[in-house]
């Protein structure tokens, strides 16, 4: 068993009131940098800080960062298109930051990043592989994708008040900048990542394609984003059998069940039982922040085989939340 | 505790005579991706083939990932100027494939590449790290930096028959291309690395010198390149406790101790007990090849805690062998 994550950026992420990944823009692309070096160290290295929301709520890798403490799963942590350095050790398929989906070609190189991804999952020696991402400004992209593809696009958002309408103008602008109808780009999923997407999904997209190539079980563990890279293989005709595993705060916000059962999807959904904590972190996610993303999903459904792991989970995920907690509130009484 | 593999290649490792990594001059840059990926993923994934000594010895990279099966250490990869593909994921430095040391400045960038390496090992969380290197012809290159810092050199090669006065002749080219006479580095290591060494050995020191700047425990694994890079350090000033961990194999071969002794390291001798297998590829080492690489010597320090992780390694490392070893015999057969 392997979990893989794809990090990566679009400029997408800086159209404003589309991202809340990172407090503010400058932070924001460091954050898929800062997300791979906590999966793999347990805290950022060379990034400049943990990533926070506006409303104090920490990243998710720090959960999969508290499953990987539980259950040490191996990691590998893909450069879909990083922008700033990290310090994690990442697998290079040749992705490059993604452009504003409102250019005409955001990403130019989709077809190099699917078929090299493709052939680096088809040559990984593991049986079982879970697949997760993080990129700021994914959600938008994944609806960019899964339009393009004539796709509904049930697209959550890590805002608690998901502004639905200014993703869905982007994208129109997406579209038109291509000249294209939903749906166009039905019979040509890399066209639909080259043109309204990002780099990370036609990487995740391709690894999964080469890994069910050989037989291997994949589990795409994430939300909408994910969901747009099962769309992909299915419009590229990967019909193997594939499993999306979500957060029980995602499922609850977004209705996956009709875009899982069209793309014929197994659906696994975990609650991490964070209502059992005292947590301000919890709470975050509790009241609808962050949801998902850097795995989340993935490593929960990892760990949701026995009660003890998710107990488990939780205090590690409380120790090394509450450091970042306690330096987020420092902060903000020194008026910083 | 993790294991930092600083992976990397120079063109020294071209000039005929010099080194007996990988079975031909066309596979032997792709030795340091294919080692990469046998302690990441326990086999090659991208690179072409398991890298396989002339005589049909296998890499010790086996002998790594062995010691790894059985301890199941974090283990975190650095491009020290890699020249082809690898599936390894790797942390970048920004590290560039080195030149023949016969040039003038083989590695132009060592200053860069030792700064950035220390900044890293002094962010990262470990409290132990171990450190090993995979770089073709990097025997010859570390030569070239103890004689530029004017210390002995107590060279190996991982050919039975040593070609020493073939490397002595390539060093002399070196540091006549440099205009230096032997110690005239003594007070400017990266300066002996820029002229004289290979891109591997100032991540090599940097990394140690970023974690001994904290007070961490580091373990330099490996034999004179290792020994080169502890040269490095202490020629730079860093005083710290340091300890070098190597193999029987290489112990035998050469005197090691003047040289641990006057650079003030702990010296730790690992025999992995290979003459208790009745084993082709074992049979190899005994016989005095390959010796140490791929931080095997420091793999096997850690394994050396108990019988019986050293029995479940050998035990490991038959079953890693077998496949490499038979398929070389099907290939020899076939007059391939």
């Amino acid at each position: 068993m392997r979990v893989i994550l794809v990090a990566g950026t679009t400029r997408t992420a800086a159209i404003e009131g589309i991202s809340a990944a990172g407090a503010d823009p400058e932070a924001m692309p460091h954050t898929p940098s800062a997300d791979a070096e906590i999966v793999t160290y347990g805290d950022v290295v060379r990034a400049p800080a943990v990533p926070v929301s506006p409303t104090g709520c920490p990243t998710p890798a720090l959960v999969t960062r508290a499953a990987r403490d539980v259950l040490g799963f191996d990691l590998t942590v893909v450069d879909g298109g990083l922008a700033k350095p990290t310090a994690a050790p990442t697998v290079d398929l040749g992705a490059e930051p993604g452009g504003d989906v409102r250019e005409d070609e955001p990403v130019p190189k989709a077809g190099e990043i699917y078929e090299s991804a493709r052939e680096f999952g088809r040559s990984l020696p593991d049986d079982e592989l879970v697949i997760g991402e993080t990129i700021p400004g994914g959600t938008t992209t994944a609806m960019g994708v899964l339009r393009a593809l004539g796709e509904a696009f049930p697209v959550s958002s890590s805002l608690p008040d998901n502004p639905i309408e200014r993703k869905r103008e982007v994208v129109d602008e997406a579209l038109a900048a291509a000249d294209a109808d939903p749906g166009d780009f039905a019979d040509d999923p890399i066209g639909a990542a080259r043109h309204a997407g990002d780099p990370v999904l036609p990487a995740v997209a391709g690894i999964a394609a080469g890994a069910l190539d050989r037989g291997a079980e994949v589990t795409l563990g994430g939300g909408t984003q994910l969901l747009a890279a099962a769309a992909m293989l299915r419009h590229d005709w990967v019909d193997a059998p594939l499993r999306l595993a979500t957060t029980s705060f995602l499922a609850e916000d977004v209705d996956l069940e009709p875009a899982v059962d069209r793309l014929d999807l197994e659906f696994a959904v975990t609650d991490p039982g964070f209502d059992e904590l005292e947590h301000v972190a919890a709470r975050r996610y509790l009241a609808g922040e962050a949801k998902e993303g850097v795995g989340m999903g993935g490593a929960l459904w990892l760990t949701a085989d026995s009660d003890i792991y998710l107990t488990a989970l939780r205090q590690q995920y409380v120790s090394r939340a509450d450091p970042i907690v306690a330096e987020v509130a420092n902060v903000a009484a020194d008026g910083g």
